[in-house]
């Protein structure tokens, strides 16, 4: 029998269950004061069900705006509840994310709220933002990338298409006292406290995405955990920049140096010729480098290195962009 | 590249998501007013979802009330909006579904909410119950079992995890006009209408569950359509409730014949002996007959009798349980 076709109440989609918890608790050393759950509808079923859990009556919600993904959860969050933007770096067209002295905190905030990486922008944050209210990070981009101080966080949600698995999962890390701040009359599969108390089979959980996502937390133990993932993630990250900072200007990376994502790495062709980035991204994929183009809201082009991306793919990305800076350059 | 590493903006997977509710449209003769979407979070989702999205202030929603699938939608129900319980067979332990002349509806009730199947129950309409007011069924255990005339409903969901696929996803099928009712403030992934706007892909959807859903139905297709899998279904439950029937009550279904399910099958044996009940289940197991013992609530013994199960598991089943009668009985 299949994962696909066992009862989700059997003991041994139990057990899937249970090595899936017990493997992240491992490799992202979760402190048994947080809860692990596994829920459905992704980072923008998030964007509502964090305010909805989480907010304080009449506190509002302190947001760094980095891009579109807090944009997204700005959206929402404005429909449950009040919110200040404590910094934004809109007026930088999002080539950096702030930094902490740039950050104005609400002196009584349920909560504050960031997105660790920003996917189509480039831009990653490389050290904790202050905050003493408790820290709310989506973390669907680069979850498991690098090593992770969980007992900063107050809830961590990350969509598993990225770095754990397939979608149609949601991993959820949340501090077990905060998960008690939810009304009890919300929907009950929109209340943290439901997916803790029933170890995430309140109801038919998305049983192959949890399986896979096992196996993918199996590989990266395998692969030395967090410390290898961002060891290898560094390294991929660093030929790329080096190849475009080393280009002459030819490839052009936007983003300031201290905010550049070692997921996601934008940069424009031959100062941005759409015609010639059109080209390369041709070129690209008739080498089997499929996906280049940027987001179409910032065009471009944008290189994903999440985790299962492998060196090699790294190296033959740069010996094409060199090929094709000779060639077209 | 395989489904789960693709991007659902791809060509690729927008393909495949088309694929999958065209055949769905084919296969249900589902009306060009119908919107058919995919969502996350399952059945209990959709317990708040559509009151959330369909029911009009002030305006109570009717509920057939025939078991564990009804009174979970009715408690999320009561934290959405009023309802008016229009039928119940409570009183008769919910071995029948309420007939036609029971039914009390409000004057003015937004919606008729029922759920065609009950898994735990073993029971399943077998006539539409009248409504002025739309028709709302929770059709997740009995979607694509048998042919179905969808003009007669305002929506329809399903958890695709019996009949349609993997668990993960949840197909609705909503009248458009319907899905106009909800209110823009609600949480964008909350409604409908995002769905429709977006052909269900407004973010990252459970894209290898959408994937196996649309091979699944190729697969009912193959076998002749919905009036393929009614024919299968209606022959395995025949041969089933034949056996227990003709058992000279050794087995025993508590439901009445005008309300037994396709789908699901229960009965007890040897009087309801737990005990014996017990090693029926252990034997079964032992002759790869695994998962029959009834919900806990119900106890019991319980037979799925999916889209997916052959003719040929029920023989190895009736066959079991003629040799266990014969040897215990």
């Amino acid at each position: 029998m299949s994962v696909m076709e066992m009862s989700h109440r059997s003991p041994e989609f139990e057990a899937i269950n249970n090595a899936a918890e017990q493997n992240l608790r491992k490799l992202l050393a979760i402190p048994e004061d947080y809860a692990v759950v596994f829920v459905q509808g992704g980072g923008s079923l998030q964007f509502s069900m964090v305010p909805m859990n989480l907010a304080l009556p009449g506190k509002p919600v302190d947001v760094l705006h980095t891009g579109a993904w807090t944009a997204k959860a700005i959206s929402e969050l404005k429909k449950e509840t009040l919110h200040n933007i404590a910094a934004s770096t809109e007026a930088d067209k999002f080539i950096r994310v702030p930094r902490n002295d740039e950050i104005k905190h609400s002196p009584e905030a349920s909560y504050t709220y960031y997105c660790t990486n920003n996917t189509i922008e480039g831009t990653q944050f490389h050290s904790m933002p202050t905050s003493a209210a408790p820290l709310v990070a989506d973390m669907s981009s680069d979850i498991a990338s690098r090593a992770l101080d969980i007992s900063k966080f107050g809830l961590i949600f990350a969509g598993a298409q990225k770095n754990l698995g397939p979608s149609g999962v949601t991993l959820v890390i949340v501090h077990k006292d905060l998960a008690e701040r939810a009304d009890k009359n919300l929907p009950t599969v929109l209340q943290y406290r439901t997916f803790i108390k029933e170890k995430s089979l309140y109801n038919t959980p998305p049983t192959f995405a949890v399986y896979i996502l096992g196996l993918v937390t199996e590989w990266i133990a395998a692969e030395g955990g967090l410390a290898g993932m961002q060891k290898r993630n560094e390294a991929k990250a660093k030929l790329l920049y080096d190849t475009i900072d080393g280009s002459n200007g030819y490839y052009r990376c936007p983003v300031e140096k201290s905010s550049r994502s070692l997921m996601n790495v934008v940069f424009r062709v031959a100062g941005g010729d759409e015609a010639i980035e059109k080209e390369f991204a041709k070129g690209a994929a008739a080498a089997n480098l499929v996906g280049t183009p940027g987001h179409r809201s910032v065009g471009g082009m944008r290189i994903s290195l999440y985790n299962a991306v492998g060196q090699d793919s790294v190296d033959a990305l740069v010996s094409y962009m060199r090929d094709f800076q000779r060639t077209k350059g």
